[in-house]
């Protein structure tokens, strides 16, 4: 979002810190994906909280029943890149005065959808009128303190790797928000990973587990920003040799005369892993994770110069910290 | 909330709890104040998430330090209730677009403030744009099972009691929303107990440790509705024979020519405890909360006939189960 003051949403966050009294012995800093609290005997208590709202998370062409499906995925993401299984999750909701019977229904089943799709269960919540359609989740989860992966352990050399293509959403996003020309299979597979999306739960609980990765962060803010963020985490920068633009992108940018670098790295609502790995463990991860059914794809290296350079045809250009914005249905 | 097709909140809630799947060994069921998950040992996590909507819960001449503030006490409100202590809490943010910085630190503020006077800690959330404000609250402590005091043990011949006294606020929200008349000295006061709401957590927690609590609620729903929903879940009824009215709100009530009875039992935003407790227990149970700084207010006791009833000059009356209904600040 941005305001119309100009107050963007990192600087909201920002503010809003600076007012905060800081938990003594906090066991995860404010900032990462997850926060935590030390129950003792090297366990954490793992939470997270993101809501959904109608009016800048929800495109033309998602049902209600996959919107509230999104709305719980997006913060099984954040558990999936710190490698914590989701155990339970609370369901605020807003509704607008005008839902029926059918709608409450289908946003029901979307929310246990999402929640059984990764092992998780709802387990209490509550709901009230509001004007947007709001699905407020909060999940909780238990982890080893030993195993979790913050963004601020990444080193130079390590290698940079991520568990999926990018670029699908953006052009699926185009499609549904900016109707961009396609044609039908190659349209609706774009689409899908909009309306569909999937967090890595078991790709991000395999790295965990191998104690294979330095940094970890969800991509959902897009690949750009994330690469930033863990930069800015882990006070290191990025050497990326190898941009992994899904092949869907490819054929989109093509078509409608993008640059499909720019949709792979500046999109978002793409949940993938992006995570660190010293070289002496890359094979161990690269095994773990394809062991839970994924793949891991290497796309760089951690440098010690502080910049976040893409490298092509020999040449290194600076990837930009754009994170990815929020679209209005409004400006359809 | 009642819905343009006439669905009320617990029916929403209804609907969609009848598409979840139950965790197995739910600690505590859907329906009660807070959620758990079982640690083992004997111990719980303990959750509860509840959201502020500017629409509803946001009277005019609130501020938003005060808003702010009110969604973190709402939700300490219920952990009272249950006597669990809150360690945690994570606040997820929509925000208009025509917010300030000015607006945002306030906010800021009145989530600290609202949290360290419990001894809480903000330790995490996010923010996006929304049209309404939402201020949207999870919170996580811990609790022995043991001591957990759900809605459902409520047992004939218990002793009913309460943490303060009501009406305060259904008057307050009279002067705010529909500009009631009332005298300075007592305008400020009833106004004061809308806009600063506060939690009974001491209460709560010497009521839990002292093992003397058989049901137990917390009344932000309104005094009437409290009573039912002990009724309904621990299968029993009440004879109230000593309403607890707040001084005031007689004083208001005369004033407005209002039924200060009314006002007391279908108010609401009024965050007491409603308690039962067995005979023998309940000098004990005063005690503890008297030690806790607070009192208990003996209003009836437990009936085997499963009606809600109060008796005034000899008479009984039933209580009707009426909700508080959130107002809308449109409808000033």
């Amino acid at each position: 979002m941005k305001t119309n003051s100009g107050l963007g949403e990192r600087e909201i966050i920002k503010i809003i810190q600076s007012h905060l009294d800081s938990m003594p012995r906090m066991p995860i800093q404010f900032g990462d994906d997850v926060s935590a609290y030390d129950l003792g005997n090297g366990k954490l208590a793992v939470l997270k909280a993101d809501m959904l709202v109608g009016l800048t998370d929800v495109p033309p062409g998602m049902s209600l029943w996959q919107a509230a499906r999104k709305a719980v995925v997006m913060n099984i993401s954040d558990f999936a890149a710190k490698g914590v299984k989701p155990l339970t999750l609370l369901v605020s909701l807003g509704l607008p005065a005008n839902i029926s019977r059918e709608e409450v229904k289908e946003i029901g089943k979307g929310l246990n959808a999402g929640a059984r799709e990764y092992g998780a269960y709802v387990i209490g919540g509550d709901t009230g009128e509001s004007t947007d359609l709001i699905i407020s989740i909060s999940l909780f989860g238990l982890a080893e303190k030993a195993n979790l992966v913050l963004r601020s352990g990444a080193q130079p050399n390590d290698i940079v790797a991520v568990t999926g293509s990018f670029g699908k959403t953006a052009a699926g996003l185009r499609i549904l928000l900016k109707k961009a020309k396609s044609p039908e299979a190659l349209r609706k597979s774009l689409i899908e990973s909009v309306l569909m999306p999937h967090a890595r739960l078991e790709e991000g609980l395999a790295l965990s587990l191998s104690q294979t990765a330095s940094a970890s962060i969800d991509s959902s803010d897009g690949l750009a920003w994330s690469l930033h963020e863990i930069a800015r985490a882990s006070k290191v920068g990025f050497l990326i040799d190898k941009l992994p633009v899904a092949e869907e992108a490819i054929r989109f940018a093509t078509l409608n005369r993008l640059d499909a670098s720019d949709l792979a790295l500046y999109g978002g609502e793409e949940y993938e892993v992006v995570v660190t790995v010293k070289s002496k463990f890359w094979k161990k991860a690269e095994k773990a994770v394809e062991d839970a059914g994924g793949k891991l794809i290497r796309i760089g290296k951690v440098t010690k110069e502080r910049q976040v350079l893409l490298k092509t045809e020999g040449k290194a250009r600076a990837i930009e910290p754009h994170g990815y914005e929020h679209f209005k249905t409004s400006e359809q």
